[in-house]
């Protein structure tokens, strides 16, 4: 069977059949936290449960199945940081074909170790994607190996396509679903299936507002390329987006909308604290847009794709402190007081007497600017939200301590409210 | 329709057709790495997913669908800090009984606020659950309420042990379920539910180290009552098991076995790592207990109960960072250096050489016992592994520089190893 030339219906269909049983049929859970938090009937598509932790086993799977005899004797190769890169080692060696994987000298051990225990053969080169792409562009032509493109091609788009049809099965009644947005391969394939099976469902991008390439593609003919930023959704961190996903996009797709790293780690809270999910920066792009009510479907019966789930607990770890901040959870306060003997044990009672937990305090008399014979405290409390940080500084006050927010502090009126759970 | 005087198989049937629907039939996941881990066939039983994050909900769905008109009209009270709660509270909400709930004063507000969302009244009183249940004793008096106790009541046993049905069948060829124990209510019913359907599947129950109640019960007729301590199982921190799910444990439980704080701390930061699910301390005994090889179960087809998810995200932020450090992923060295201008420099510039991330530097020239022109640095690394810890120490030692591991600094010769991922 050669290369079908254009992502189709049919193609996409007989990829559901070709990786059935092959890859995870994944949960389509309601939420009825999210559904009133969105104004939304939302549903959550969980492919951070598919074993490799991301949807790009569809793609990566049906790739490999429809390789020849002579192509996987040959072997495959690839460049990724992340997901593709363990979906092709996975599935190449289900099927027994040679892997040799490029990834960048900065991916994490965890997941190089991952890759190499699939069975793939890792070769770190490079800083970033684009010169571990490079390379492994050199070594497909030295060994002769069958390139793996995680989105540009038109056998990987079928396969993520399998995921509209998997979610027209779930969910007949189903009214718009929310895809995230990279290179463009999970988009292009779900709104190719599903605008072709049921063109009355709305099919939303979402990109993080450091790497808007679809939205500027769509946008204008030739957009300047993208210098890209720092963001937690690495997933979708792509300067360049695809030249046959992006037809596909035009064609099919509503719209697509932007979504900032502050409402991305919001958005892996809300699913770590309430839905009981991990959740990758990239997968969760659409669960912040809906937040954030960037997309007209109020009312509808939506479906959301969390995509991934590969997120550094190190950096899990990170947002969640951060969102506690956010939330009046975790609170910092300063105070300049006398330097004199008691002061600390008075301001411990101070605290105490609401309930208020001091996890950190620093004492600093010299560089602070504070005057001589006074000296300057910062505490680190648990807290119970913003209300209960006026309850500590009014105990505080009433001890005779006047508190002062330290910069970086956010402002109580934030819009960000206390996560309500459960 | 009286109480039932004693749980029994056809009652638990009763139970899951009266709260089918009601309740989420929730999935039951196969995890290659885990059954790689536990050398078992392994599936987790996700009741994390439940809509207030527990498997609580079926027994109290259970207990509230078979209350009379009369009982309903007078409504319903229960002493709960946590899961059994919010159960109750959405399933009198569902059922339009009013409900009473006594939590602790020392409850974290998210599960006030969580119980109140769901239309209970909350009264807070007492420093412990006992106290707690003490006062709801005074009041069920009072106001003439029905008492929904969270463990020692047949029909609640009922509700729980419609989790066992569901397990045999979602796998029929199952083998093991492995059970959190805390007053004995999900482990009565389950093993009612399933030694007299399928006596051949063996039940485990684990507690906690800190609350071995069900062990020391099941080893003496009058066991000492528990003291207790610190423990991250809150769910499961009972000092005193069930009068009525006693005597089901005797009768059907296997075993009951023990996991210690350390333990059940890793399997929580697994889950969430590598299953990409939050699990609460008490939901993680099971996995715990399974990864550490307490339980003859190799090489079968095994279930363990995630009953919960329903932890604070501050603990998850905790577990995260010791797990790190546990793994070699988060690394304090220590050095003693010459106090001259460049040192700093120097050592930031060796660790750099190793692709470590310094994250913090702390410099004590005064307390540190160092010598004169001597001071003490203290530096916190993101590293790969304990292996990628030693490239550092040796790199500084090619600048010049000794480390010594601060106290505290586990040994690297412990058994945990760096967590493969996917």
């Amino acid at each position: 069977m050669g290369a079908p030339s254009i992502v189709t219906l049919s193609e996409i269909q007989a990829a559901a059949r070709r990786i059935a049983g092959k890859v995870l049929v994944s949960p389509l859970a309601l939420s009825q936290q999210l559904s009133a938090r969105t104004g939304t009937t939302l549903y959550l598509k969980l492919e951070n449960q598919q074993r490799t932790g991301s949807f790009k086993e569809r793609g990566a799977a049906n790739r490999l199945e429809l390789l020849s005899d002579d192509e996987r004797a040959r072997g495959v190769i690839t460049a990724s940081a992340g997901n593709h890169a363990q979906a092709v080692a996975l599935h190449a060696a289900r099927l027994k074909i040679p892997a040799y994987v490029v990834m960048p000298e900065t991916t994490p051990l965890v997941k190089i170790r991952s890759t190499r225990g699939f069975g793939a053969q890792v070769e770190l080169f490079g800083r970033s994607y684009d010169e571990a792409a490079e390379r492994a562009a050199v070594v497909a032509a030295e060994r002769n190996l069958v390139y793996v493109h995680p989105f540009d091609d038109e056998r990987v788009m079928a396969g993520q396509g399998t995921l509209g049809l998997e979610l027209l099965e779930q969910l007949p009644e189903l009214e718009a679903i929310v895809v995230p947005v990279g290179g463009g391969g999970l988009i292009a394939g779900v709104a190719c299936a599903v605008k072709e099976t049921r063109p009355d469902v709305c099919i939303y991008g979402v990109e993080s507002l450091a790497f808007p390439g679809m939205k500027r593609r769509l946008e204008s003919d030739s957009p300047p390329s993208l210098r890209g930023g720092k963001t937690i959704a690495d997933g979708i961190a792509v300067r360049r987006v695809g030249a046959l996903t992006t037809p596909l996009v035009e064609r099919y797709v509503d719209d697509v909308v932007l979504v900032d790293e502050e409402e991305i780690a919001e958005a892996i809270l809300v699913l770590l604290e309430q839905e009981k999910t991990v959740v990758e920066g990239a997968g969760a792009v659409g669960l912040a847009a809906l937040l954030h009510r960037r997309l007209p479907v109020a009312g509808k019966r939506v479906a959301v794709i969390l995509s991934g789930g590969n997120i550094d607990v190190n950096l899990v770890a990170r947002i969640i402190e951060r969102g506690l901040v956010q939330t009046g959870r975790l609170a910092r306060l300063e105070l300049t007081v006398p330097d004199v003997t008691g002061t600390l044990a008075r301001i411990a009672d101070a605290v105490a007497a609401t309930r208020a937990n001091i996890i950190e305090i620093n004492h600093d008399r010299t560089f602070s600017g504070a005057e001589l014979g006074e000296t300057r405290i910062e505490l680190v409390l648990e807290t119970f939200g913003f209300e209960h940080v006026d309850d500590v500084k009014q105990s505080l006050l009433r001890a005779g301590y006047t508190t002062e927010a330290p910069p970086g502090t956010p402002a109580e009126s934030r819009e960000t409210e206390e996560i309500p759970r459960a």
